[in-house]
């Protein structure tokens, strides 16, 4: 059940059944030569609406910009700083915690956001910290690749050349979704370097192409097929225990 | 062309022909009995992504929440407080200009996002001018339905009880668009009252179904598919007006 | 009744028999040759100071300072960021309002603040929102030359070169209150060009002496008296009906 | 010579033969049974404005709201949080630095006002120490009670019972300027307690009629006179003092 | 007793028979050719932790970093702006007002700390102001300089060249406590300038080796010793005296 | 080398011959029956001042006021919100980056602060991001116990009972230290339990002593003297890795 299809008495019906909702949550930002920028913000969108056909899972609008700024070096990333991406998550989980969801269950598609987001979600838990009372909901962060059994697919798929970023599993996930949008180019060097991430003009330097470890030619529609089953299905098993967690005091 | 079906090398190679983007800007609200609560962003996304279709423009991924605290009361809203949304709007908006891109074009689905969208615009051109230097890029917001003509098509269409939310046109554009996802109801009265907007729970105590002066019975996938290809023709032509503006100082 | 000339004690007695306050609010810019750089916060303040002498209203301390920054190209403006302002704009309402003030009526002189005034109040509902609790208090913003009546004196008065910046009709507003301040000069052209409004630098390209698409040579004492005499009266009957509406929850 | 009743082509007139302004500061506030509320931003601007009549100075618009969160317990105070009220100080001044202004003068009227104001400062230098860049301009707090020879004459005037809150060396001066606006009223106890300054309720708790430590009924319009004439010229010294300090770099 | 080197179940005993505690404030920043960088948190560290030592007194850890923009020009200077100075101090006295504290003593060290502090405290006051509720807690500024009789020894100490940064006695105490540190210098003028206090730029111009007004070569770790117990024995009966004020409402 | 025991003078000649500095970051929080309350803060005290005594490094004041939200439940805790954090943080680099440090280098004691420490780290790569520059400088966080070997250490001292929470080698290393400050208690279970971290209420809920998965029981001071030398011969390496980094553009 996708949110942003439903009426408002829907979800009012839904509340009736069920406090959780899972926000998709990524970033607009370069994906090396022929990595979508869309692919981290579409790749959990892909995932969650993928799992909510066959479970009663509620599916909020994707969350579609993140903590970028490292690759705002490469054209057609949208970045938003860590302070406004905070600000951000908050209003989402005040929206929500204000109509009865107590369980906030965000899907993210970007390791860069990472951070931020646990930094956000403590900031929420601090308001309520501070003020002694209780916060009435909970979150929860998992990235796609960290769902049970997903990293085994992608091990086996790309043993080496997986990388960091621009990864053959991202991009072959879009592939799958995206067909008409698959790309190619010739990789030098085939496998990307790796280093530390610091600021745009920094990891512009670091990393000419824009990819980091990754070797994303061996992506294909069908490999990303195998990892966005695999994903959806962990996820309902996931969103359920969590779900099924004691009401939140 | 949209962005984030695009790569970086993609966007790269755009900026050295245009310098403007198109970004759907709306919010996620309830729109009554009927309406899909992500219709104001959904309109947006509708009328760019068809208008890119048949001219060279480039359209960024959408920026679905806005300044929606009014309608908090319906569940399934999800608001940004105007600070936040500022703070957004503002980080798309340099990273944007950071890639070179001098006219940023707004295309919004939501009448409450309107002074809020402007203040941030002014927030952005008042760093600049407290500093003394130019800007570099101008703001533009366009609503859909101010788009040329295309009120002429809706008053024709719905020649009473348009109202201002909740309003046959958009939820006629989502049916054309979206027809797995048409909805019905009986609407009591026919057609909503109006009145003033403040706080969340005074707008549920004035709406009592969430619309506003609308009779929303009257809209139709073939009405929306009209309101689609007006608007996208006048948007291309309106784009073309903003892009051809001498450059940015 | 002044505020400001009052104390506490004759506010106590006055909230005894009214809920509502007058705000003049506007800006401190430039307005042309020859236009006051006080002229938008001296016109609401005019006004409201005129109608409290024919009618038990409560006029506050005027708000002098707005958002003006496209006006920092010409010196002696002063501007706040649209943050700024709404902080502030916040911080006079929860102060008026803590004292059982439930209609905060601002009475605008410059139509580069209305945006920003809008977000200030969603940010002040939106709070609430957010909190699922009434705000209890209500806000509205007029411009002096909405007030009902005005604009058709100002048309019969100023048939063409009324203009958007430095309208005669504000600055015969001025000069009908500061005859001791009126100033002169040959303007060229007689009337100023009109376009977009971005960044200082920008503004100041455009309209060289600092007017929008007016005349003000047409101004004089005379008719700022009669636009006076007509706002106050409009303003009277206009807070009336915004006092009249019922008790906010 | 009154910046708002200026255009900005007399400004910048000005600007080639000084770069001092002053600005009035003061606060919105109760000021005992008898006091207005205006007092504290009244009587920098009444010792101002007179100044400016006998000397080539530039008296800002009136910065007419402070930090008076203590005093919110009273009705008709209107009062900024310290971060509201610094935000809009380094917007007055980078406005006026814009210009060319070297040495900006705050001349305050209220005590509250003194530790925020200077933190004011000391965010706008301290943006310029983290940048490692000189600043530009210079900013300066008088309180005008601390103008050279002013107390020797409230002193005179009022042995005992001057207090620190609604004193009536600051009713004086209102009275003064306002003759048509003097109050009167049965003080009980003659002189006012002293104490130390919390939060709202804590204040009203402990300063009944809201005095601390002053007999206003002590004030006359003649007093008034007095201590302004002594301000003006105090004023005018010292203005040229820090007018004359060697250019900032 | 040291709040750092306790239990949390020794605070929970102790918070039983007081609501008070100590925490010492200051700046890590230059302080001339010999003072220690660390010199205005470890004198009044210093300082609470001996009074603590023949008292039943709480003392927190030591906020070590304070505003100190000004000094940004010589190395090692670590500062807070003044708006990040007044989030923190806010965010400690919740914290510390959350377990049940409702006196809290700030001992400073650091002169230019006292407007931010005084703003940090108005700040926190003023939320409960304008929610028109008690605050729970009082808070308390006083530097280790201003508690009684510590000027006294100082002014015996050093009948000149105390000046007012880099002071003799504030450099007496860290050597007390600090043999190990003790730096010399030839002095050049013996006694340094003063004058105002601006930006980090400005401040190094005006004020070379960092020193204003003070001749610290007079400065010996037996005078340190005698400035210490007199501060530590004046802090023990400050602070009963605040602890013994009525209970905060 | 310490830097707060270190003159303005000796920190210059310190930049000279390295532009690394060390920056103890931590927490103070509850710590269970028997750790300290300033556990999180003094371990990389302990450790990086144990380093600096045979290897040429600088090290802060230490940072010791962190992300603790989660422990306020607990008396002593003091904490900052994420913002506040982040801000704070921040200005300290900034602080330092402009005396010349090219390399912060922040030792870390507190699992709590880590994600709050990452996002103000692209807070600060983001603001050189947007604005298209280098930043100047590298921020890096090292966990005390990710130090290498440390961890090795630990697991043969503490083979079970460990925990992530008033663990026995932080409480060790606060012994060897302080070993006037050793507490004991009968922990009951001997074993803490684990879980999720939210807000104060839940956290105290779930950990009612405060420990999560340790038995601290197990802690000595010399095996505390053991981590210490441990980690501080580790970070003597880790940090001339860091600083050999070729120089920051």
């Amino acid at each position: 059940m996708l949110l942003h299809k439903s009426t408002w008495i829907e979800i009012e019906a839904y509340l009736a059944r069920s406090k959780t909702v899972i926000i998709p949550i990524g970033s607009n930002e370069q994906h090396g030569p022929t990595g979508l920028l869309g692919t981290d913000w579409m790749c959990p969108e892909i995932i969650a609406h993928k799992a909510q056909t066959s479970a009663d899972l509620l599916v909020a609008p994707t969350f579609n910009i993140g903590m970028a700024q490292h690759h705002l070096g490469f054209p057609g990333t949208i970045a938003l700083r860590p302070s406004t991406f905070m600000a951000a998550i908050g209003d989402w989980c005040l929206s929500l915690a204000g109509h009865g969801f107590e369980k906030l269950y965000f899907l993210n598609g970007h390791g860069g956001n990472v951070a931020t987001i646990e930094a956000a979600f403590s900031e929420l838990y601090a308001e309520a910290s501070f003020a002694g009372r209780p916060r009435g909901f909970a979150c929860k962060l998992m990235n796609w690749w960290d769902l049970k059994g997903v990293m085994r697919v992608a091990q086996k798929q790309f043993p080496e050349g997986h990388g960091s970023h621009a990864t053959p599993s991202e991009i072959a996930i879009t592939q799958w979704a995206y067909p008409d949008a698959i790309k190619s180019a010739d990789y030098t060097p085939k496998i990307a370097p790796t280093g530390p991430i610091r600021e745009a003009l920094d990891f512009r330097a670091r990393y000419a192409d824009g990819r980091m470890g990754s070797d994303p030619a061996q992506a294909s529609p069908e490999k990303g097929g195998e990892l966005v089953a695999a994903a959806a299905s962990a996820l309902i098993e996931d969103v359920a225990r969590f779900a099924a967690e004691p009401a939140v005091r």
